[in-house]
């Protein structure tokens, strides 16, 4: 029986085995140059903007990867390694260079968030994960962000884990999404290992456990008196807020934290449940709503007047159902000082080392631009910085607080076109002129000489 | 610095912070007498079958979950838990008993494909893991075997790792494909950890580093002669196929394996390369197609006569992306011997202790029968099996090739209306009129003690 846990142990060989077989040819004939790979990601039809998550784990990754005796053991069981090679993955080490956009910066399609200059053994080996720990980060920072943007400071928290695909998956999108603005996760270990704030209320099961829905509030409540959000909605909601105050009566309480719904017409019964609340003299419980919810019924319930303080966002969020993958690549763009792209259809790669710059003005986000790493562009802040040289970390990575407010105020310098949740633009940064003119001489020297 | 792995160390902790509060409170009430939970899903609106799949790492999660003192130590420092408690949990073990349907068979919405039997404080702690641990198997062992289901006879192979939501997603992806029947992966550590067969071509970066593309075929073919696939597409995708043949050619060798394309018109440039691969005498090279490929496609293209002797399928098979979450539950249905059900707006639960039956007529699967556990069914196939009882494995695991044969002869004996990847049908299972009979007293009890 094995459960397959992806560990600092293993981790070198959660790759793709091309990665490898590539890299024993390279090896074999010799060809170990300066290679540059760019991550960036492609235009998606749902998002205007997104927010760079991810780059700890990476960092962790690449300045951790080893490839032990197990593996090595592993490797010549598939009969496609020699034993020089083997000898060489012994003593891998991860010596190159990495250049990022720090993590909660918002970031557009086709800029090279990440970029990788290596030997191109290593810089190929990584790429599986690369992805891999890159795209999930980026995508549920970014729905998280699209659900702070709409909650007008109502509390959101992730309440997603069950649903996430696994149970990395879990952790990354209890990370991410307080980057995006969340203010914490039901998530345990996310508390533990990330610091995150954890919250949680009280399942549909603690009530039916019960014969009785008062005696069940009552019981959670004597031993969280000060904690207890009241799950309303097992049997009839409205019913449910009367038994929630009838409970914290008997209890002799004067406060409550408050109630969650979770099923249901949540504008209409967060309404008759304020008002019962109100009524009945808790006007500071609170009403948490959860089941289903997105950035687009929540800004649907608030619109609508929904007196709702807090959400449960799960699922969606967690997969970012919306746009459950990221059309993302890592694409080599200089090889030994050559730049080089690809051609296929609607897939062309920018050539060359680069550098994104942002263009302000008053404040606002006006464009971005990629230019050839040394180029320089006047009144432009350079958003990618070294942070490995030599395989060696050479920048302190900020703290998950720093950059959940990184993330907060990016956004906020957004136009506020973009900032829409409905209507998304496509916004591309420019490219340099260098760097069109050395597209426009590759494809030529490659278009004659077929 | 924190990467937040999930290790079989931390994994306890890998919980919704609720779980730990009720059971807190159950704890304080001495309230923890015997629960039964079922894990189903609920219907979905795009798929008529399920695959099982994700109780292998369910049962090494139940058999192996403990809280140590730096767990504890955590939970305390939330101010949430009281050390009477936190005593009890330093001895935690799950005691309880698992029934569950095996692996690889198709399953259907609302069956209780996993009964968790166990003191409600156990039962109840295990929650979201146990979703957690299913539901993206589940998803991806099904969406797997809609691939394999029209793929008559070409192979499939899992290329999705990069793209999976976290490490723990790659994995489970690579098992749940194989399970739904592909050959195999490219995931090098699920090669590893599992036994799956593991494939590779090479990556356009490969292409791109050197300045020829015949240069680059025959490096790589030089190193793995019986093993290179080309990948033919990096400029244009015929000139890459004659390139192919032109390295193979030079190298003086009579066969290679084949090519592989990975943009464009598919139909009509495998036809091409077909064509040109057979004129100058490589019959017997195989071409593989990769690149946003899913069962429609794949359908699509065979229907068409695409010439594909193999699929790299990666990113909408391990995200699932046409369904990428399952609308799935563990919910309360007995506590102490008595029946109960929720009753809120469309999610109704079915109380008791339950039996699956599955009626087949000719070989073909007929009906499925939900009843209470002690009910039988004349001629009906048993599918809940007990698989842990006191806490103590009670039956042999299968291997993962069984898996494998259990879910294509089980997929076999659909019926063919079922079968179709295009048209959905709620195939639901009937539920005995005990359980009928039950859910309308209780319904009864309930509306009448309001």
């Amino acid at each position: 029986m094995n459960f397959g846990f992806v560990t600092k142990d293993n981790m070198s060989l959660l790759t793709d085995l091309y990665e490898l077989t590539m890299a024993q040819v390279y090896f074999k004939k010799g060809m170990n140059k300066n290679a540059i790979f760019d991550f960036y990601i492609r235009p998606a039809k749902n998002r205007s903007y997104f927010i760079n998550a991810g780059l700890e784990q990476l960092v962790y990754y690449l300045l951790n990867i080893r490839f032990t005796e197990g593996h090595i053991q592993y490797l010549r069981s598939t009969g496609l390694f020699e034993e020089d090679f083997l000898s060489y993955l012994k003593n891998f080490r991860f010596t190159g260079n990495l250049y990022a956009v720090e993590e909660g910066e918002v970031i557009f399609p086709n800029e090279p968030v990440v970029q990788v200059e290596a030997p191109i053994i290593e810089a190929q080996i990584i790429e599986t994960f690369v992805i891999n720990t890159l795209q999930h980060p980026i995508l549920v920072a970014t729905k998280a962000m699209r659900a702070y943007s709409v909650a007008r400071g109502t509390v959101l928290v992730d309440f997603g884990l069950r649903r996430a695909h696994g149970t990395d998956a879990g952790m990354k999108a209890a990370r991410a999404s307080y980057i995006g603005g969340f203010a914490g996760t039901s998530n345990v270990l996310a508390g533990k290992e990330y610091g995150i704030p954890v919250f949680g209320t009280m399942a549909h099961s603690f009530i039916l456990a019960y014969r009785d829905e008062v005696e069940a509030f009552k019981d959670f409540t004597s031993v969280y008196p000060e904690n207890s959000v009241l799950l309303v909605d097992t049997y009839d909601t409205i019913q449910g807020v009367y038994n929630a105050v009838k409970a914290i009566r008997e209890l002799g309480l004067k406060h409550f934290k408050g109630i969650r719904i979770d099923s249901g017409d949540i504008l209409t019964l967060s309404k008759k449940a304020r008002e019962i609340l109100d009524r009945e003299g808790f006007n500071d419980a609170i009403i948490i709503v959860s089941g289903g919810i997105n950035e687009y019924k929540i800004k649907q319930l608030l619109d609508a007047g929904a007196p709702v303080d807090g959400w449960g966002v799960g699922t969606e969020l967690v997969v970012s159902a919306d746009l459950p993958y990221l059309d993302c690549a890592y694409k080599l763009v200089e090889y030994d000082g050559r730049p080089v792209m690809k051609f296929s259809t609607k897939k062309k790669t920018l050539p060359y080392k680069k550098q994104i710059y942002r263009i302000e003005k008053n404040g606002i986000l006006e464009k971005d631009i990629i230019t050839v790493y040394n180029e320089e562009v006047k009144g432009g802040i350079p958003l990618l910085k070294q942070v490995i040289k030599n395989g060696e970390l050479v920048t302190e990575l900020p703290s998950l607080g720093q950059i959940r407010q990184k993330a907060i105020n990016s956004f906020q310098k957004l136009p506020d076109e973009l900032k829409s949740i409905e209507k998304t633009i496509q916004f591309l940064p420019e490219v340099s002129p260098e760097i069109v003119r050395t597209m426009e001489e590759l494809e030529r020297q490659y278009r004659g000489g077929r």
